[in-house]
């Protein structure tokens, strides 16, 4: 089967389970996501045993450790899996709430009640957990998926996919509700590109190069997940051990991720009483700082940052650090190069945060706290399928209920229009 | 200058002018909304002239006189574009809103709190009535706008862009906000669906060929709005004379627009009682009548419906109608064929109108109500820059809230990730 043919018939099939799944019940959802963990767990010798030959194939083709270890499945990785699963069975379910309900002047009511998207499409890369937690968020919104991992974890998502879509289909979600695209060759993903009428809304989820590929080909509606440049911004009212505690915790705790700081704005006039024990934290925590020439002058061990650090999102052990005169040469700078994910002030100025609330436009925006809290388990959502730095539809974590559009029900007794 | 210079530029001014308009006080948006209002009717003379102009060219190039007339510009019709600015000025003021703020057990405070889109591109045809309505809209909810309305009404268009912008600015708002194209090469539209990074979401308004390009050809984020082929379904329990007051004023009452009912769909055991008087009065309104061969064993007059039929909007005094056996059938039709725009049950059961409002996907179900109340006047909104078809980001009529996404802010006392 050519791969146009492949997602064409696998969409279409996703389609039909569409319909039903809208308004299937929160029972029978939470009963297909306890009973898709449980078979996750009885079928692991199967799923890890795929997981070996894409492993084994991945070493033979080079693959980073760092690669290798995000395709690697364990028990432990099975387990976990499962008990995502079984969180969001636990959520309440976002389908068929009533948002709000209003009553004109002429008798009608109108409610904005809450509905699945429909047809979801998830394009990702080596993450073999990523088909669970998709189709798991999917199902859960009243979502059909369509699923396209990335060729290297191929086998071991054909396993997994196979177990859940058997679990679910027994417990009476509708067959065809999860669908695994198996071609892996590139021009299936542009194929999914192209399915406007039978996708709802392409989620892709990967580095830089999948995203842009995505929003210049795609006819089907795209949200956007991805880069983060993101700043922390040490205003000179700022409790300096605060500030320590946060550009650490931004920068080290984890830094490949979109969330993590990537260049640390300092006002003047606290840069003298930070910098001393900021940057030999950040040394001995193993970071490379990329400073400009004031950071330098405090510190001359600091490799001169160019033009293009301050545009790059580095996913690494690496800071930029600027100096700034002031707040607004801090906003400047993040609005010049920021990429709109978070951004952070430290800061005891009642007006200055405030300021900086108002003037900095992003996803998400802190006083007082570390950038890594952007994430939808932080925020309170239970779950997360991404983080959305686009404005339409959705902007930053995005949880069940970004799954999920509204439509409109009016009742009337006859009204008809003047 | 090449039209792709003057998207860019122009886009780019819209951009600046973006940044601070998105803190701007609403005293001072709703101030340059009233003196919009004011200058459009002190420059009345100019306006017209400039339009007399397109009208002397509409009609040498032979332009239809459905179009002439939506082109043509008198002063009532601009004292009512006057009075929409008015309308909007009055209306509450989206931007700042906080929608709900929640505390996590860290003590984090996360908040969301609406704030503009930012430059909206607003792609339309010959009424330069949207111009205005477009602009004040966009400007109310914070947004920078540039507008390409259609090469006919170019004069008009520039004459009113120019008075609005003067009084805008002359109010306080940024210089730049409101931004139109003048080339009026078809290519222009080309470069404002290219501008990814310029403009944050394009707004089509237009036909659906408009519509179909734009959707094909965009990396911008597009709001599509447009095709509605909408149903209504009568019932074997519905009230006859309920049914044909809605039928004939969902026809009827304006049949050009999108939100006109272009299929009615009749249950078999109602369709003898419902015919005689329903399609006589049709008729007599001037409506044409395409039906299946059922419709047509009531009335042979009635002209033979083809497959196509059922896949048309009409956006004229046409309707097919087609006799179904039960709800589940006229629920199918309207999936296969309906735009998801609106659709509307006419019953006095109880469970088919919960069945029907489930089942039916589309951007408003109705029950007992006609179709052409689709629209965000009616619906209360106050305003409206058009009706969504699409499911991400807005659905259904679009007021000042659709034109703005949210950020979340997020407080903090140093907290930082485990």
């Amino acid at each position: 089967m050519s791969y146009e043919q492949e997602v064409k018939e696998k969409a279409i099939r996703a389609r039909e389970a569409a319909r039903r799944l809208a308004y299937l019940s929160t029972e029978i959802k939470d009963r297909a996501l306890l009973q898709m963990a449980e078979s996750l767990i009885k079928n692991q010798q199967a799923i890890l045993e795929a997981n070996e030959k894409d492993v084994r194939s991945g070493k033979e083709m080079g693959l980073s450790k760092a690669l290798l270890d995000r395709l690697l499945l364990t028990p432990q990785r099975i387990e976990d899996m499962a008990e995502g699963l079984r969180v969001v069975a636990a959520l309440p379910d976002p389908v068929g709430e009533v948002e709000s309900m209003w009553t004109r002047p002429n008798g009608l009511q109108i409610g904005r009640v809450r509905v699945p998207l429909g047809v979801i499409g998830i394009i990702y890369e080596a993450r073999p957990n990523v088909t669970v937690d998709a189709a798991g968020l999917c199902l859960k919104a009243g979502n059909a998926v369509v699923l396209r991992g990335g060729s290297e974890a191929i086998n071991s998502n054909k396993a997994i996919a196979s177990v859940i879509s058997a679990a679910a289909a027994e417990a009476g979600v509708p067959a065809g509700a999860i669908q695994l695209i198996e071609n892996t060759d590139r021009a299936a993903v542009g194929a999914l590109l192209k399915a406007s009428g039978l996708l709802d809304v392409l989620i892709p989820r990967g580095g830089a190069g999948l995203i842009q590929r995505v929003v210049q080909e795609a006819t089907v509606p795209v949200i956007e997940t991805g880069v983060g440049n993101c700043h922390v911004y040490v205003d000179e009212d700022a409790d300096p051990e605060m500030a320590v505690a946060i550009v650490i915790n931004a920068k080290c705790q984890r830094p490949g991720v979109c969330n993590a700081v990537e260049t640390l704005l300092v006002h003047q006039n606290v840069a003298g009483r930070l910098f001393p024990g900021l940057l030999e934290k950040l040394k001995e925590a193993g970071v490379q700082i990329r400073g400009c020439a004031k950071t330098r002058a405090y510190a001359p061990w600091v490799v001169p940052a160019t033009e293009e650090d301050w545009a790059t999102e580095y996913l690494d052990l690496i800071l930029a650090v600027k100096v700034v005169e002031n707040l607004e040469e801090a906003i400047e700078h993040i609005y010049r190069y920021g990429t709109k994910h978070s951004e952070a002030i430290v800061t005891q100025n009642y007006s200055r945060a405030r300021q900086f609330l108002q003037q900095v436009d992003a996803a998400a925006v802190y006083v007082n706290a570390s950038t890594r809290f952007t994430d939808g388990y932080q925020y309170g959502f239970g779950a997360e399928i991404g983080i959305s730095t686009q404005k339409l539809h959705a902007r930053g974590p995005m949880g069940l209920k970004e799954l999920t559009t509204y439509k409109y029900i009016v009742f009337g007794d006859g009204q008809i229009r003047q």
